[in-house]
């Protein structure tokens, strides 16, 4: 079988002029990275103000598994069956990070026959927009170290710096560290740590941005620490929301590439799932959904965090509303989650896959909730039986769920065709009542236990002594109008991450609050959030060369 | 008077396509970045192997002072001017870095009418190869705090670790840190520090580097550290050499932009001119010169480093030879060699000039010590006098050199035509005898003695028992053959910034020595080097903003 990145190669990619012609882009509309990857301009959704949105299709998963979903590939693929169909489809993905891509094998940009390209660039420097995401943090934390070592006239408590730096790196030696040793010449001592950059406040605030000027006010109201008198303290404070947001004005412009058969898609912006909200930026959805009939897009992990976050943060920050969702799950899934263990997949096992789909069936019921109409989509793997697959039909027929089966790893967009189908029927059918799960006005509190009642299932939530204080401090410093962004494992709908399946009589500990005032919203965690992660034993990076006409190889 | 900026930003551009025409490229060898920049391939200089070179002219210039020369301004005023005396020529520039853009004024762009555009872009992100220099060497870096971390099979001493983690930011603070922290999940515990981007070996590297298959062998030769037996540690050791090439297989393509005159500039690579040598890249020379009829290029700070180096280094590694050298004074900065301090410029002086002109006179022995034919350019502010400048022309007659007024900063190309007609003239007369300062087979104790002695004007060097440990340990290691690379003060010929004009009767401290196997020299200390410089109290980002249409204001 042939290797994602040897499909790839042998991809035969238009040039990326064609694609923006096939959009009836005009040359002030985009810019060119090379011949095959291009950028948007940032005023195009402004000029496009007046062209009615095309339908938006939200792909999000059951909590994933070791066995792999394929969340991506569906919404590669699904973007291309549209396609096929005669529907001029656009799709918006999140662009992926280098740290894991050194670390662990996999990437975001789909696989087979249904990935975006060039997949090499797109897994590695791809237009920037991660570098300048660097720099701007970075450049930030320097200001604020440099402030301290020259005086420190904000009185900024350097035990209370909450704004960390950044490098798109898995380097777990830089998880825990001191700066600012060796004496006066060398800054002040104190404690600090690196965040991987797609954990960066600044991603965040790039993907909920609606333009330059909304992006420039965000960073204006991060909160990099506290006095000594425990008073926050803003970026605007220092005044260098000017400079970030120079740093940030080809980062903000959303990027355009195609798909392996030349599908439009637009990759913008790459958020963690449980720090932050996981989804590709508002300029990218928004763009895509002037450009195209039809915007397939996703969201991080289950549906329990990224849909949730989609709907409840995403939505509300760029003012718009999706028309559909796509629920993936595989076999191989849902059977882990009926409790098989990973080496016993192949095996086929209705029992299991049975016991599975209590995870699934909560999601709908999330989905339910939120008054969108779905469709599920069971993504083929070779190891699937008949009889497996016929239990999932036959269970969704019982529930009169909509559901169809794709192969679009193996057959591209043909083998997402009866998905793309259902989808466009369910949303001409239009009967959707999109609600989402709390008001903006509930106290932080009330928007936690909400979540974690109707999204997770959970029984109650346990705030721990930490979390009480904060939930009256942040509702003091009138913080308590925002959303919430819950970090939790996304293994599981509970917050323990071996607790598979649908768990049930459980709690939400709540250890924790993180204000990201600048995004817009409250993080709040469950439990430990790794914010940098370390490579493995033996880091995928071993496999990977160029060769000498610069062919990448083992890269994937 | 217009800032650079504003000049820059009244300029009119030519699309990149047009400029890449203009030098008969076809698509294959180059891509764009943007309307106004481009890659070319790192295959074109191969392509173009059949071409006559054209000529290579070498812009240095006195040691600098806070008066400022203008270097990189005469650079691209004089392609400028040959370009308007109807010679065919094309500039190549080194790349700036980002850190010190929001640290203090100033780039490596030149200025007023004399600059290569866009200027932003350049000063900020550029086409990304600084970021691509700082993910690599991060990777490395991460990859060798996991190797340690999981179970050291190499025997790296942690503290015996030369290769450090960098960032293009001036950042003090990181300077000298604690990485490590935090139990066994958190690395190994060890002292560590950050250098500024262009201070990493992969930046040498890359500039020294004839084509990809030389990048790659080069980076397998960085020495990382040594083990608990003081046994070097290569890159080789930790198999990496094939991620971290793959990461800079689009960083090592020269870039392509133009002046103001719409003269074509390749700018790529910038290292560091102390402990590396502080020249654009080889393959941007080279393919300058592939293009051109004549190239422009320049060296870091005075000829004492950055001439030398590119004399004694780059042309070694490059294989090619530089046919004139331009030496860069100015009034202002020759009478503070003088002994006029800086706030006293203004008023004329000639005797401080007089006294002055004897840094001159070294640099120019240097130069005539290369056997290399060169005129002088005195770079015009509106502060000089008549009777200075008349000093100065008196002074250069009497000794028969060839001495140009150049006003390129207010006249673009037109203020530079006497110093493209003296030059074309002076290469057209062709009497150049190239003789380097050492011969490779030399021992590395003689190489510095020979830089110390005849470029420094020193009566000796002393080094330090540390040094002379290390001058044996490395001849020991078989690393005895490669070339020197001086870190000395730029201030002085000595190595006390403080003693301007021409010091005698000094001795070169020679204080310790670093390997750069990689990049394929010895770096030689003589004094501490800043490798990651600090923010100044108010920081340039300060002032620096985006307008709602994009429009940068306040980044100079």
């Amino acid at each position: 079988m042939k290797t994602d990145i040897e499909i790839a190669q042998e991809a035969s990619l238009k040039p990326i002029s064609e694609i923006a012609e096939e959009l009836n882009l005009s040359l002030e509309d985009w810019e060119p990275y090379g011949h095959t990857k291009a950028k948007l301009s940032d005023k195009l959704l402004d000029k496009l103000s007046d062209k009615p949105n095309g339908k938006i299709i939200l792909v999000t998963a059951i909590n994933p598994t070791p066995a792999g979903e394929g969340k991506s590939t569906v919404t590669v693929g699904l973007g291309q069956a549209l396609n096929k169909i005669g529907k001029k489809t656009v799709i918006a993905l999140r662009e992926p990070s280098l740290g894991p891509v050194m670390g662990i094998k996999g990437g975001a940009a789909g696989g087979g026959y249904s990935q975006v390209l060039p997949m090499e660039d797109i897994n590695l420097h791809f237009t920037g927009d991660l570098h300048a995401i660097t720099s701007a943090n970075n450049a930030l934390a320097a200001m604020i170290d440099n402030h301290i070592h020259q005086g420190n006239a904000l009185h900024i408590d350097p035990r209370r710096i909450e704004f960390k730096r950044v490098m798109d790196m898995n380097d777990r030696a830089l998880r825990q560290i001191v700066v600012g040793l060796g004496g006066p010449l060398r800054g002040v001592p104190r404690e600090d740590g690196f965040n991987i950059t797609v954990a960066s406040e600044i991603m965040a605030i790039l993907c909920l941005s609606n333009d330059l000027n909304d992006l420039k006010k965000r960073i204006s109201n991060i909160v990099i620490g506290y006095t000594y008198q425990e008073e926050p303290i803003y970026v605007k404070d220092l005044a260098v929301e000017g400079a970030l947001t120079m740093l940030l004005k080809d980062a903000i412009k959303p990027n355009l590439v195609q798909t392996i058969e030349n599908t439009p898609a637009i990759i913008h912006g790459g958020p963690f799932a449980n720090i932050a909200h996981g989804c590709n930026s508002i300029l990218a959805t928004k763009t895509a959904a002037k450009l195209g009939d039809y915007v397939v897009t996703e969201a991080g992990f289950g549906a329990d965090l990224g849909a949730e976050k989609f709907l409840d943060i995403k939505t509300r920050a760029g003012n718009f509303e999706p028309d559909a969702v796509v629920i993936v799950a595989t076999v191989r899934a849902l059977k882990m989650h009926g409790g098989v263990p990973k080496n016993n997949l192949t095996e086929e096992n209705v029992d299991a896959l049975k016991a599975g789909m209590e995870n699934l069936k909560k999601h709908i019921e999330t989905i339910e909730g939120f008054g969108l109409p779905f469709v599920i989509a069971i993504n083929k793997f070779p190891t699937d039986t008949e009889n497996e697959v016929q239990y999932i039909e036959a269970w969704c027929n019982e529930h009169q769920y909509q559901v169809a089966l794709t192969d679009v790893w193996a057959k591209g967009g043909e083998g997402g065709i009866e998905l793309a189908e259902k989808l466009v029927h369910t949303i001409d059918s239009d009967n959707r009542n999109f609600t989402r799960v709390y008001e903006l006005e509930d106290s932080l509190e009330t928007k936690i236990r909400k979540i974690a009642h109707t999204v997770y299932g959970a029984d109650d939530i346990e705030l721990s002594s930490k979390a009480k204080k904060q939930l009256a401090f942040f509702e003091e410093q009138g913080w308590g109008n925002l959303p919430v962004c819950m970090a939790k494992t996304q293994y599981s709908l509970s917050d323990n991450p071996s607790l598979l399946g649908r768990p049930t009589g459980f709690s939400i500990s709540i250890r924790e609050l993180r204000p990201s005032i600048g995004a817009g919203f409250i993080v709040v965690l469950t439990g430990d959030v790794m914010t940098m992660p370390g490579l493995p034993k033996q880091p995928a990076a071993l496999k990977m060369d160029v060769t000498e006409d610069g062919k990448i190889v083992g890269l994937f």
